[in-house]
């Protein structure tokens, strides 16, 4: 990207072609939502021996920190519906492959639950639901709730940390990542902090396990939702914001006039 | 900041608004202490079936990283009412925001405490205090000596990261939250290892939990006031030390007139 | 390296010598291994009070981080045969260097697994098999399909992090060795997730436990040829991809024809 | 430093002085040997209750990255009296500061765990030996080649990521706690995985526990030494190492005669 901005399409073989604008990127979200789905499936599966939270909240922050880092040049590594969304609303990406990002993400969430499933034992596989998420706790309005709060932490970070240019960071895999650690730790007693309906939308489909379901697209998109509405109107910066410009611009156009 | 340091005024439109320079640093530290407050309680709670400080201990250190790479351009990221003290003593911010900090700081634990509440079931809830801080130790001042110690080691790191020229490190967001993960792992067992009065007060208020909740303030008091000793007197830079740099100026100006 | 680049052999000492070029490279292959397999065996050994896979999952993740940094600009730090190949296949090594690499890197999961025999009493090595690798499941193709999967996204992450120019990150020592601790949480249930002939023929050799070895050559080859055929064909830059190029380089001549 | 080379002394005040050169950093290693051993003895102590090694292994490998991100820019942050002695052998600091640095680190050490023996009530403290270290084998050679391993493995991440020019890395602070963390899942079983006569000296003083004591002045020594012969002989630069730089450069000067 930097490097096309600086060359000309005359002096080098800079300037990306269609297959890397548009078909690559589609593809990168494809294989690395597949290999999130099925790390954290496997994970999920694998930790029915204990009981603790560690091994699937590490697995599942430390692959998205690795699938960002490999990914993040060619698609901007979203692997995420509800975070593809959060990313154009606020103006992060071209509205044109904001559905054939969603078709890849969901695509390669059920190849992931699938490859999870040929791995384990129908037992293993079986006891823990193949790794679909479901709430704990029969009041679903505490398991919305935790999945909105999940997911605007997440969606914030990326917000923050990869569109709004001036807190934008190149820690932010790391932190995307740790975010999904501290959050697993925080709500998956409740809802399983799924926050990214590919994750839910995957083994749902290979396990059969629809209940529920709708809980892991309502929760994380209203997430989404809320930090468009606090980065847009609070925290973006000038460029970023759509209120409250205008006037500063105002008083700096004023006192610019004084002195 | 840095880019308004650079750009003059009339070519860009880089310097900073009243906006930017006292509401949005402001609300930054009350939504940023109240989602700390919220992982952080939201982590406790959710920890009552397993006997380890794990839990606890990485989700505090990892939403902290995340949330100073989120607001540290933007307030500092301090979300804690004795680090804005500390880092106030040490030279590094305005008198001025010092006290609308700590009042955002307050009330973002207090929100953040409440989300917690109403995620979990009120016997989760009730089972942890509702992540309100407690001393595990009939002794109190063990449990205060600890939160001393925790509080000194915390703000050193922030004092030494961020604050003084010499030490001053990009990776100080990591720093500062693998702190409180090694220090809940230290100290965790005493006192619960707060080092945070905002953290300590916010589920205080909502879970009505004040026993010995003096010592969530006194405890990181000191701690704060000790860093101010140790980076004013030992081991700020020129700039930060307020004593000795005569000494070395002299010693220097002797040594520059014998050459 | 960068330094070689630069300076010509005339003005400074930077040339690099065939030692350097050859034999150094070797010898940190042969170190780098043995001590990996020194610290992955042996964490495995000392982990069989407990009942998870964090102990061997952080401590295989975080030495492989450790001796990247620390030999990377030596050898490459591959310690690994298909990695080796992987990365030759992809471009990123001379053919000169690969049998030395693979013979240094046997050597050296040799040697790391006789240290770990010498340490630890004979009761708790023998239990634990000397850290020697074991599928716990009698479908043997659901081992080996683990061993695939689990290598193709370790040998992916490394030719993206580390051959890749356009993905290539200065962060790759760190991302590499957060997926090997990923991919324990993973699959370690079902194979142990070994990823690397030589961790496996290693302690194979030492405690003598031969049972399924092919595993562990079977399947991370696969996974490391699959990883080729996806940068290759997908995945790789203008540079490395030996498809598509052709059809984008005549599609931006036409345009800028047209132009 | 690197301001002190650049500026020249007339035009600012950037050199450094007595203070800065001898005082402060032996302070510096005071202090950060009495957080490090605090903090490490701390965090034993308040493991009595688990069965694992996760909570030492973490909190010992994160306090290290804090510390020599704190201190490292004023002292190099040994904290070890082996990890010094092994810098100065391979020429990473001055002969003068060695001796006044490791009386430093065992002074720290005691007042380490003598705060640590404060902050919890003698049962804990009498239950865990105050956090000092005990071999758990009666075969003391297997105790101590484990800490000549470990230390072999902690020294050699010092040198290759600090002192030795071609192999040095701003990652080196993380590199060397992660190792750390990584050395005591290894062989904390066996020895603790000390690595540090100062670690072990402190609470050995305070809790009056000296049996075996020697071990950890012994094995820790013996593997700096090791690392030493490593460094100075096969994998140190041009510099650093002592042999086979006059060979390479002999080959050097006749192909540029034949050139």
């Amino acid at each position: 990207g930097e490097a096309a901005a600086n060359g000309g399409p005359s002096s080098t073989d800079q300037k990306r072609s269609i297959y890397e604008q548009y078909v690559q990127p589609c593809l990168a979200e494809l294989l690395g939502t597949t290999l999130f789905v099925f790390v954290g499936c496997a994970s999920v599966i694998g930790n029915m021996d204990t009981l603790t939270l560690i091994q699937p909240a590490v697995a599942h922050g430390l692959i998205v920190i690795v699938l960002i880092m490999m990914f993040g040049e060619i698609s901007g590594a979203h692997f995420n519906p509800v975070v593809s969304l959060c990313i154009y609303l606020c103006g992060g990406m071209e509205l044109v492959l904001l559905l054939p990002y969603v078709v890849a993400q969901l695509l390669g969430g059920m190849i992931g639950a699938g490859l999870a499933r040929v791995m384990y034992t129908s037992d293993l596989y079986g006891a823990s639901l193949g790794g679909a998420l479901n709430p704990t706790t029969s009041d679903l309005g505490k398991a919305t709730l935790t999945e909105v709060m999940m997911t605007l932490i997440l969606t914030m970070v990326v917000c923050m940390g990869v569109v709004n240019s001036r807190t934008r960071t190149p820690s932010a895999p790391f932190c995307i990542g740790l975010t999904v650690t501290a959050n697993v730790f925080a709500g998956g007693l409740v809802s399983g902090a799924c926050m990214n309906p590919a994750r839910a939308f995957g083994p749902a489909v290979v396990a059969g396990h629809w209940a529920h379901h709708w809980i892991y697209w309502v929760g994380p998109s209203c997430g989404a939702l809320l930090t468009v509405i606090f980065i847009r109107l609070l925290f973006g910066d000038q460029k970023t914001r759509v209120v409250l410009k205008t006037m500063s611009n105002v008083l700096k156009r004023k006192r610019e006039r004084t002195s």
